[in-house]
């Protein structure tokens, strides 16, 4: 960490002289001002890549969700956002001049049609029907610009990890995506991970540590791979 | 407070000999493995009154949702819960021997029908349909046993609170209820708050101050109460 930390202060850090936006943590849809649909996402994963791609040279945008996390050494600017659709919205704009994407948070796939302005009441007796609407896709919606910064995905999924994992690569057009499996203690609210790399011609797989750990594997994995496609 | 300490130490404080229940913190509704329904409950209310009713000479059991709080000073026993239905166990059992329940918990009123096992997939296009159950109601769960204990409530309403607390504390047949407004930066996740009491032939204002000090006013006014009711 010295070592990287001296790289980067002379400017010879993996990703010297980029810029790279990462999103991190959960999105909280809304329901009315007192509920709201969430998800597990604690943040710690995004953060750390923030840290670690700080820590190699990177001016680092980081877009975080509704977490409680201390903003990571080295990050240059942090923009918090509760929502799916200002978390789009602060990500657009700090991607503009960016040339590394790492899309880490867990955005909510859907919201809730319409946000009440006051608190719904019970009603005795009767059950409750929640109209959803689809949530914008942050990935997607980069990958459709004229000139995409250089996209990372995150895949956590409960089964058939790999699978869906290769398909999100291929569906959004992205250049890399880490996969997880979540659930059982694993992933989301766990202080350590373990997540499988794949890209359009290949995959690693990043074996068991703490999520500092592999944030720094997977920084340098993502250098390499801008390196190679974008030069 | 070395007075309520020491007072409490030699058995002298407002509550002492009695056992007090407090829940408090949201509660998350599981959607499937990664998505729920949650509220904008901190606990620290409901932590405030346990410790509170701890220094006031109470043996304390404190039911807790999913928050990142430790366990106030004195507190006998934390029974951590994540949803409505766990939350209502844990009370119950727990109040069985209890003289006082003070639910501080912001309860969901709704869960899911079905809790999926698999993350749910987005289908590209389509709205979704969430069908959502009453969850039981905890007070008027203890309200109807046959010797139920003392029983305060909160009412965390956006509008008309007053009218809505009054009407809650028959309707649920509560002792005393505690009533504040939420929403522009009050009552949920701010530090201070302030509070309305109301008891079936009274009422009091509680000025806005520190969640410990609201804490230790309500916890007087529960002991007054419980000594002319029951005393």
């Amino acid at each position: 960490e010295l070592r990287d930390a001296l790289a980067a202060s002379f400017g010879g850090g993996a990703l010297a002289g980029l810029k790279v936006v990462v999103s991190a943590g959960p999105t909280y849809e809304d329901i009315d001002p007192v509920r709201f649909i969430g998800n597990r996402s604690s943040g710690r994963m995004g953060f750390a890549v923030a840290e670690a791609a700080a820590a190699a040279g990177a001016a680092v945008t980081l877009v975080a969700g509704p977490v409680s996390l201390p903003t990571p050494a080295g990050v240059a600017r942090r923009v918090d956002v509760r929502s799916a659709a200002q978390m789009q919205a602060a990500v657009l704009e700090a991607a503009r001049d960016a040339q590394i994407y790492v899309g880490a948070a867990a955005v909510g796939d859907y919201r809730p049609q319409q946000v009440a302005e006051r608190k719904l009441k019970k009603q005795a007796g009767a059950d409750l029907v929640l109209q959803l609407a689809e949530n914008p896709d942050i990935l997607a919606t980069l990958a459709a610009q004229p000139a995409p910064p250089f996209l990372v995905g995150f895949a956590a999924e409960t089964h058939e990890v790999a699978a869906y994992a290769q398909d999100k690569l291929r569906r959004k057009k992205l250049d890399m995506i880490a996969a997880n499996e979540v659930g059982g203690g694993r992933g989301f609210e766990a202080g350590d991970n373990a997540l499988t790399l794949y890209w359009p011609d290949g995959s690693l797989e990043l074996a068991r540590t703490s999520k500092a750990a592999l944030a720094r594997r997977l920084v340098e994995q993502v250098a390499a791979r801008y390196r190679a496609v974008r030069g």
